[in-house]
């Protein structure tokens, strides 16, 4: 975490607004520079938070100056009140910093379904405008963490065209993890210069290869948003083109960030106690590849196998079972768990050994590679194992 | 258990073929009369197990006499030595009896992907065949279990047209539960005499809205099988129409039993303290209404909320939210538990009481009701709650 990278133009500010009556941060503000272009996604759950609604208003409107950010409340199931709320302290973040009310995205996680505690977060409001500043990444990861054990944060330093670009991110989720258009808040900044459609392009074509790729449990949040913001404060020229040579080596950074993040939250997973990847290889699409794979990964008898270390492959069998195409060939899959060759021909492999795919299970880091034999598309879903501690942390923490 | 009815025209034998190495019953031979009707569903994974592709095979050549069934071993994941396997032991049945091989249809369940235990099998047939009984059903009943707790079972007699008939069924599962198409074993006999056409329309409908609607944890098994067999012994005429009156009451009687054995499977959910109705009210469609209540019944976050009495129905709307169709209003959207209302009109219910909420969530059956507000159709689905022991049971018990 001490070694997150600075991101000229950006600054991040936090405060205590006792959301929950715990004596930590609870409160970000994040500060754009004038010309900082900003891309958002956000949750495709139908019943979406009161500041999902509002944020997806404000960018369209004109580009983001500041993210204000709490952890602890939802703002969801709120209803029109919970509208009003959300613009209640924008409002007033917008007048401290002299800028349009529509300049300020508001974001929050918590619980759902309780009263949006406004003057809790007005009074913490200039607190955390207070504390801008260049190397605040670090207080926002943790001031924006809920059932989280570990902060969430990653840099990257690349040097494109002989000039240095830089990319933090920071990000918060372990439960109601299975994005569907970005995860549980994740806010990724750079100093590149990069067109405003690029940028979304960009985005977009990350987070379908990162966040939506990663699940806990299966429940897509309400408040879902990722966002990604490029200062145009480095010597690089504009990017326009992610596709083009230089745009493609900054896209590589972010998805670097990206990724790094969305694995972290996989394995501060609720409960979780192993890292599992899910790869499903020589399929016809990537699409059936990723239904595989996603089925798979949300197979509570899978995940309760993992946890028990029990290299009962005929759970993943019935997964993918589940899942794949109805002209599959069941004859023709292979299955291997960290190399460990469990399944061939759609059968338990010759010389397959119990004792060796035991031992495979025990690692903390699990592979699954599934092999469909059927075509050249692949893809890769992660997820963690399904423990006691999953069920324990969601039946005693109101989420 | 002890007022099961036996069912004229249909015996039951059965003996311990130590598949398990477990000193209880673990096979069943089921004999129906010359000219019964039989119709079944089988499981819609890609990946269905041996005995499911023969027993598809062989209802398609002839009318079922036997069907010969043991607990403890899949054969699922086993490749051709399977299905070798498992026509090794209908052979020897038919042999015994003097009837077709293709008038044994065969059903597996218990551990998948290791080898059918053929010579087990063989030398406990003939034991199952000497105790072929009328009053039989309870012992089929518990011969069938696997992590089951309880055995399920259930008899209906009702008089048509001044005729007594008879509808006795069991059934088993309790982990790996989600049936597309019916649900791990279930047999049910009647002594109406049905035509194969209606019987088979019967019990694809009945299906639909009993078995097909309950979930453990989404896991939908390789070796699913639902049978309905008609030995036409009790003196009611034929029934060629299940939409005829009598029709009606015959089917009316069926899907009683199937209801009650389907209720049963989720009662005994692994590791389940509560049983769950989820109602979907007022959409569009019944599919719509389906696929919503589904999705709530599903999510590991509502089952850990109802597990711990804890009336998060946040959780409950994020869950709806990602199932809703895209134009649904969630300011229509009414949810009660118990019949206690804790949202109207998309947010926190006026005048709700935590208190209320929680006394209602603690009871040991639990109706979550979810009214949309957009048209006529309702639908309902039954599951349990999400506990330490369904961890426990799957981290230790290899299925």
């Amino acid at each position: 975490m001490n070694s997150l990278l600075a991101v000229p133009g950006i600054r991040l500010g936090t405060a205590s607004a006792r959301i929950k009556d715990m004596d930590r941060d609870d409160l970000v503000v994040i500060e754009l520079c004038e010309g900082a272009a900003s891309a958002a996604v956000f949750t495709q759950n139908r019943f979406c938070a009161a500041p999902v609604i509002l944020a997806r208003r404000h960018i369209a409107q004109c580009p983001p100056r500041y993210l204000l950010i709490n952890s602890g409340n939802a703002n969801a199931g709120t209803g029109s009140q919970g509208i009003d709320d959300a613009l209640t302290s924008c409002r007033q973040l917008a007048s401290l910093a002299a800028c349009r009310d529509e300049a300020v995205l508001p974001f929050s996680t918590g619980v759902i379904g309780e009263r949006f505690p406004v003057e809790k977060i007005e009074s913490a409001i200039p607190g955390a405008v207070e504390t801008l500043a260049a190397d605040g990444w670090d207080a926002a990861a943790r001031a924006i963490m809920t059932t989280d054990t570990v902060p969430k944060a990653c840099s990257a330093g690349v040097e494109v065209s002989g000039r240095m670009i830089t990319v933090t991110g920071i990000a918060k989720g372990a439960g109601m993890i299975q994005p569907k258009m970005a995860t549980m808040l994740a806010f990724i900044g750079t100093d590149a210069a990069i067109g405003l459609s690029a940028l979304q392009q960009g985005l977009k074509r990350i987070v379908d290869c990162t966040f939506n790729r990663i699940t806990v449990d299966g429940d897509t949040s309400t408040n879902d948003a990722c966002v990604l913001f490029a200062s145009a404060r480095s010597a690089l020229p504009l990017i326009e083109d992610i596709d083009s040579g230089e745009g493609r080596m900054v896209y590589a950074a972010i998805f670097d960030v990206s990724l790094k993040l969305a694995h972290s939250i996989v394995r501060d997973g609720e409960g979780a106690s192993k890292f599992i990847s899910v790869e499903v290889r020589a399929g016809e699409s990537e699409e059936e590849c990723t239904v595989i794979a996603r089925e798979v990964a949300n197979s509570p008898l899978v995940k309760t196998a993992c946890f028990a270390s029990d290299p009962n492959w005929g759970r993943i069998l019935a997964a993918l079972g589940r899942a794949a195409p109805i002209d599959l060939d069941i004859g023709r899959v292979r299955v291997s768990i960290n190399d460990v060759v469990v399944v061939s021909a759609g059968t338990r492999a010759p010389g397959y050994s119990e004792a060796h795919a035991r031992a495979a299970m025990a690692k903390p880091e699990l592979a699954i590679r599934i092999e469909l034999g059927r075509g050249s598309a692949n893809s890769e879903v992660w997820t963690c194992d399904l423990s006691y501690d999953y069920v324990r942390i969601n039946a005693s923490y109101r989420t």
